[in-house]
């Protein structure tokens, strides 16, 4: 045998012994989903557009999946979980900043007085994060989410927020994954808040994450290159700032997204809009009691009648976590 | 056997597979280098960071390498191939433009004075390419881009733009992927003109390219969602830029990075000053016959006295296109 056609029959039966243990895992994946509608519009997808041959089919480095994380990929009651870490830091940077003893949101928030806080919308929460996320360098910042998130527990089910996952939609993430999707987060947290986790949590890379963030600047210290964190916002990536963030990102179109709110339309919009086989999902919040539930009222993930119908108008797929759930969190029955 | 303990023999064989195959694939994987320390010097990295169990093994997420573009994958004399295009612009928009015939640099572009305008440096190229690159949605764009280079040509060699780039990059990066690194371009350069041809030309996907860019907004036209390119700098990814963006993009460090210019100094210290095995190189432009030879005093591609001292103080390789390139141009000889 010529040593071309060795690697030929090599590169065929590693490629063979890859399938069989993809068709093997798979039979599982989705094992945290309830039979029905909902997953089968999943399975199937994912058959058309991995079917060689078919007018559906996708090539793999085309097969882009986006998923928001509040809401979508972890819980985000009673508030966006990265606003308890801000909170965290008001905390702890107080002793530095004396004048927030009187000056407001600071003072409110000193108090224990965080619903008051909420009310006032989002600039004073954005005031909070820009003045408790910036002024350090970026590694300086890493250390500090990754001890937060080692170490705190959310106020309901006392469990560490990275727990507060979503057992389906893991499976979901290597389900597609497994079929040559590229999983991405988009969404309108920090990135910086979120790449220390995401690797271990979803397996999802820094690389892979799409977030709001501040801007930042190289600088010498003490002959060392840095990057500072200043107190400026740099970019929104919520709503109509989901689609920009995915172009400036990923440079080409997703073509299944998953949301859970009005932070989402954009995104998924965007993702339909290219026309071909696309999957588009929203989770909707109906468990009142393996979660939470909300939607229509909510300030944070709101779900407006008018996103329902537009989902319903355009075909959307809307996830009953209360229906369509087997499980809601991994810690469930351990 | 259980499921289990043959998934984990077919997972076992697969790999070593696959480590054959890359063993006997990469023997001739950097034939356009000429042997030599600049050689030895990437071989040599690529085991330390490979080998496992080696105090400098670093896992394959963490294999993430970083390109400039222009004069380090591609030529950029005798100016950015991206002006060429500006230029190529403004001669298709003049007829929507008549008061360009009185306005500079519109004025000196149009009668052929290109030198003149290319003397009043960095502001009146800005103005030429936010004038040429705005104001259409992102899909009309990257149509124009495609359309430009399937039929432009370099005014010297006559040769496609797509054709002027470096044989031996065009190794590096695949050996660098066959030893387990992502690589991606990080460049000056508007990061949706390279996009469009990149995976392509270098094999490197839209969504590892970084590079400048406008900003866009996200609207309905006729009841479909497109994203309008605005005439606003977003980012310009260039110098202390380069860091910043590689922390937005990939939000990790690279371990291995390389330019050609003072535009690529930041990045190499970036690279260079997290510790542990780096590799960071400068293509040197000393080729006059083969291709261009210039660096301190060009102001496209600057190459100071001042670099020089830099990378030989800090261990970095200067590739000499001269001696260290059996061949410049995949075309060469054929």
């Amino acid at each position: 045998m010529k040593p071309n056609s060795k690697l030929t029959l090599i590169g065929f039966v590693a490629v063979e012994l890859a399938f069989i243990a993809t068709v093997a895992l798979a039979q599982d994946q989705l094992s945290s989903w309830n039979g029905g509608p909902t997953k089968q519009t999943i399975v199937d997808f994912v058959a058309r557009v991995t079917k060689e041959g078919s007018p559906d089919f996708v090539p793999v480095p085309e097969r882009i999946a986006t998923f928001d994380n509040d809401g979508t990929l972890w819980a985000e009651q009673p508030m966006y979980f990265q606003f308890f870490f801000a909170l965290h830091r008001v905390k702890a940077l107080a002793p530095q900043h004396p004048e927030w003893k009187t000056k407001e949101p600071f003072a409110s928030l000193l108090k224990g007085n965080v619903k008051g806080v909420l009310k006032e919308g989002e600039r004073a929460m954005l005031e909070i994060v820009m003045a408790t996320h910036a002024g350090m360098t970026t590694e300086e910042f890493e250390k500090i989410v990754k001890d937060w998130v080692a170490s705190a527990k959310h106020p309901k089910t006392k469990r560490p927020y990275t727990e507060m996952v979503y057992q389906p939609m893991l499976e979901l993430l290597a389900y597609l994954r497994a079929n040559g999707f590229k999983t991405f987060i988009v969404s309108g947290g920090g990135v910086e808040f979120m790449r220390p986790w995401t690797e271990k949590v979803y397996g999802i890379s820094p690389e892979q994450v799409i977030g709001s963030s501040v801007k930042t600047k190289f600088e010498m210290r003490d002959g060392k290159p840095v990057l500072v964190r200043l107190p400026e916002i740099n970019f929104i990536d919520d709503k109509a700032g989901k689609p920009v963030g995915i172009h400036q990102h990923i440079g080409r179109r997703p073509i299944a997204a998953f949301g859970n709110s009005e932070g989402d339309r954009e995104m998924l919009e965007w993702t339909q809009a290219a026309g071909g086989a696309r999957l588009m999902m929203l989770v909707h919040h109906d468990d009142a009691v393996r979660e939470f539930a909300y939607g229509t009222e909510s300030k944070i993930g709101t779900f407006s009648d008018a996103l329902m119908t537009e989902a319903k108008k355009n075909g959307w797929t809307v996830i009953s976590m209360k229906n369509d759930w087997k499980v809601v969190f991994p810690f469930e029955g351990k």
